[in-house]
């Protein structure tokens, strides 16, 4: 196996699917494994055979930040993750904050996957006076009141929006006009922000009734 | 605004993306919401506006079930929400278990919005002695010892696999040999399993890294 040696280009395009790159955070997590175990030459077949991803997929995500190697020829392990992780923003540290300290709140404060992608969250914040001055993990609860001053002194961009549906739309709201940029969203509401803050979806219901579909028709 | 009188024809094609599926979800939930609203008749506009979602894209996503209405023809509410639960095979309870009652289980099986797609978590399985016996909302926790046997006695198909990354497959390995044919997987593994098992993966990682990833390009 060749080790491919020209420059990988990276390139950021705007038309990039957010299936693309959630593909390229798990292609990372296995290159990140393989480094571990000492592994420094990998193929594009390796990286697939074991995510479940066509080969040619790979490829087709990789060439859409440039060139990164040729067909038959191994990729460096270190190189492409330095490269993925300069692509996806996720070189430099990246501060969140938690708002709404409920169940699913403390199981993404405790969730071990988010160091992998240089990812602290740094605040959460809930209503719940039995919750405000607690601690979940290193990470203190604050009262949501004061969401909104936190969110200007940190200048932290990135929240996870964990609030009941009812108040997801007015929560989201104070989180933007504080400075805001991106949310994820766990509420089961569509919710609507002026341009330039980009909210991505996790939907519990769609994602089980997906399951649901899907083996009904292949069973 | 006319409303489309002719037949609804159901099919099921097996070529449907799982975002179109998950999007069927969130116009159901939508048109719920509007039917509780006393709303009988709405157009493409109304849904998809609400969802942010392109009036073409919604109508293509219904085109793949076969004809539901025309252009500028509005939609009989209640027999939408029939036509698209029969088709995505949520007119009849689903029964499914969660394996790991952890932080994020105790979380599912509190989420409100199951009972919407028609979704009980019959049971649930955890190996801490600590959580076995103990109930979660109305949901008791067992042995995750006896998790085979209680699948096929129940002969349930659908299953959350919660347990933490070192454990997934292994503990996928015992579902699919019991009888599961669909799994939820939330922790961050790409699990191998026969063909005839469909597994929806949530990634807390790669949606982080992507509302990173977004967030950056557009500010």
């Amino acid at each position: 196996m060749k080790v491919n040696g020209t420059a990988m280009i990276v390139t950021r395009k705007y038309s990039i699917s957010p299936e693309t790159i959630k593909r390229m955070i798990t292609y990372l997590r296995y290159l990140e494994i393989q480094k571990k175990k000492g592994i420094r030459i990998i193929s594009s077949k390796d990286v697939t055979s074991y995510l479940n991803v066509p080969p040619e997929q790979f490829r087709k995500d990789l060439s859409f930040f440039g060139g990164f190697g040729k067909r038959g020829v191994g990729y460096e392990v270190e190189r492409l993750i330095k490269t993925i992780k300069k692509i996806l923003g996720l070189d430099r540290k990246t501060r969140a904050i938690l708002a709404g300290a409920g169940r699913l709140g403390a199981a993404l404060i405790q969730y071990p996957g988010f160091s992998g992608i240089n990812m602290d969250i740094i605040a959460a914040f809930d209503n719940d006076a039995g919750k405000i001055g607690k601690q979940l993990k290193s990470t203190r609860i604050y009262d949501i009141r004061n969401i909104g001053s936190f969110i200007r002194k940190s200048r932290v961009r990135v929240a996870f929006l964990c609030v009941p549906a009812d108040s997801a739309q007015s929560v989201a709201d104070s989180l933007v006009r504080a400075g805001i940029k991106g949310i994820l969203n766990f509420a089961p509401v569509a919710l609507v922000l002026p341009a330039g803050v980009y909210v991505g979806n996790v939907d519990m219901a769609s994602e089980i009734g997906n399951v649901v579909y899907h083996m009904k028709i292949t069973n």
